[in-house]
């Protein structure tokens, strides 16, 4: 080995910050027995995996392989036929990605420059921030409640003058707050961007996960020519397989296009090819896979609230939501420390994401919130890690 | 929907060049029995489908199916040891991307800055010049020989002033000329590197597919802290897994990693497990495939070279490479016009990449060629594409 001849790396990576905060590795607790309610993780045993085993051996012995073979930039044809009828857009304008996180890193690329505005829920999942910084770390903080992004707040900025070029927010089970967005709030929030001109990056992997009805149709962003709709298969049929698409407008199919096609020419023909087989094969798969996981994470979400507010003796104060994979609960007395009370509830053997993590400015009680995921967990782990949380509490109280 | 509201995309996407040459579809034959040497496709039958299969079943399969959840960044740890065992590398220098491209994409983006300077191969693969467009258009063209490239005129450049960022070259069976650097000139290419403060891009899509005995080594390049080593199982396993790896220097490990983590965060865990099942389980499987795949395109080479010959009577002067997917012929006479053989070809079902569309910059003969691939090709169609190039070059001859 040569001596290191440590050359400056570009200034697009000199500009990333650290990880800190979520994300941050160091920051996971080092118990063996640890119960971990981190992640968005789907439950192993809710995805379809035989079915995506038996749809690999049929991709992999059809004549020729083409699913080991180069494909289209956008995706392969079967799949997005099959997106773009349950989305009920044209099929030109759904772009196959490598998951949700990549659909919006190629939003960002595609729509961004250096030094623009961009609007942000507040509080925000963290790694949107961190994807942002691709092309800029300016923005606008926009107040999120209970029902999702605070449009008035939004329109009270856009009235005094700020002109994001876009707007990120979680509309379906916001992520960490768990609210949706109502449905006219659906139609303003698109009226504002196509008067002000900003693009809406609206973000919904948890769209398909709720427990009870559906909520409000996402046909105000696939209507709209202001909207990247951006979604994943990761939360419904695995985060490993890296699929997941974006409904585009019209104006930006083929922008996006020639930049994937100078990034990573495509997704992986195998991993479409198993999920188009999958679920054009048996059309009632998907169904009935998201009928499975709502009931699953329903369930859930009622048995970790209710041991939470057993365990903690109403020290945290839970709202069950209406779907997704998060509770959000909230420390009722402002004596206790958020931070000390999670380093106590890693002794004690649980980890979770600190609400602290979550603001993308001033201006909200994230941080006496606490972000619990219970998606991949067992019954008798929640019950368990909640224990663990109310030790913790008593230790703090 | 409501009526476009053409925002303006990202000035990154506004610099990009539109297809034209190499890539353009509008080029593609219509005809439907037309035979396509067009681009470096393995021969499906060559690909380990059955092992693939048996591979996919195991891992999803295995308890939690780990192949559907979350993964490293850099990659699973079982494929990066495979690999970093075959390099001869610590395993911390190895990334796993989606492809070789993916991973040139990814150094461009690490390294590269706007206006930057970057040496590139004379006649090049010209996608580089696509996935440049990320980063800068300023490219020094290197003229490459029968050798590769030409080490002369790059350090008589160096020593004229020029100091470029990053050098791009494809150092076995070079695309499209089909050259190998020697032995010598590894060292020599990796000193000048060191020495002027450059990183080299070695893009290595066809080093496992010599023909006759294995070439030159690898070690200069992933010895050296200024190389990065592009590599991918495209060529080998199939391009339709979307999966390859980077060699990189240690000094630019986090920042690759930073750059991944904000656009598609980590390769199909599914696809790497598939991948790493297969060739851990059987630890033959690799060997068996390439020594497959070396006979089968050595043999292709041969009878494609052979027919060229005789059907346009030595109008072809065609040198057969010691390993690839592609032959690269030069019209003998100044008489004949390549672009009206290439629509005469095209006429006669038959389509082909021009040698005009590789130069990157004056001073190569790249126009007086052809690039025929036969990778994919049978060895019938082979002969009948020979038969229709004849048929061509005697109507313009």
């Amino acid at each position: 080995m040569t001596t290191a001849t440590a050359l400056p790396a570009s200034e697009l990576v000199g500009r990333f910050s650290k990880p800190q905060g979520f994300g941050d590795a160091t920051l996971r607790s080092p118990r063996a027995d640890s119960i971990e309610l981190l992640g968005g993780i789907p439950d192993p045993h809710v995805l379809p995996v035989a079915q995506l085993a038996a749809a690999t051996e049929r991709v992999l012995f059809r004549s020729g392989v083409p699913a080991l073979q180069y494909s289209r930039t956008e995706g392969i044809a079967e799949l997005r036929q099959w997106i773009a009828a349950r989305e009920g857009v044209a099929v030109d304008r759904i772009i196959i990605t490598n998951g949700g996180f990549h659909g919006l890193s190629l939003a960002i690329q595609a729509l961004i420059n250096p030094g623009d505005l961009v609007a942000v829920d507040n509080p925000i999942f963290p790694l949107f921030l961190r994807g942002l910084e691709l092309a800029t770390t300016n923005i606008l903080p926009i107040p999120v409640g209970a029902a999702g992004l605070d449009l008035d707040a939004l329109e009270s900025q856009l009235r005094a003058g700020a002109r994001p070029k876009a707007l990120y927010t979680v509309p379906d089970f916001h992520n960490p707050t768990q609210g949706s967005l109502s449905q006219a709030d659906r139609q303003r929030l698109v009226d504002l961007a196509a008067h002000y001109g900003f693009v809406l990056l609206a973000d919904n992997p948890y769209r398909e996960l709720y427990f009870g009805s559906a909520g409000a149709s996402h046909r105000e962003f696939n209507d709209s020519e202001n909207v990247i709709h951006i979604n994943t298969f990761t939360k419904t049929l695995g985060p490993g397989l890296r699929l997941g698409w974006l409904v585009v407008p019209n104006w930006l199919k083929s922008d996006i296009s020639a930049l994937r096609s100078r990034q990573d020419s495509h997704s992986s023909t195998l991993v479409q090819s198993i999920v188009a087989e999958a679920l054009t094969s048996d059309e009632t798969l998907f169904d009935a896979t998201l009928d499975k996981a709502r009931a699953t994470y329903g369930n859930r979400a009622q048995i970790l609230a209710t041991a939470i507010e057993v365990e903690t003796q109403g020290g945290l104060e839970v709202q069950i939501p209406d779907g997704g994979l998060f509770l959000w609960p909230r420390i009722a007395s402002d004596r206790i420390d958020p931070a000390k009370l999670s380093e106590s509830a890693k002794s004690h053997g649980v980890d979770y994401q600190q609400g602290a993590f979550f603001p993308s400015g001033p201006g909200t009680d994230a941080a006496r919130h606490l972000r619990l995921s219970f998606g991949h967990v067992s019954e008798e782990n929640l019950k368990e890690g909640a224990r663990r949380i109310g030790l913790a509490f008593k230790e703090q109280s």
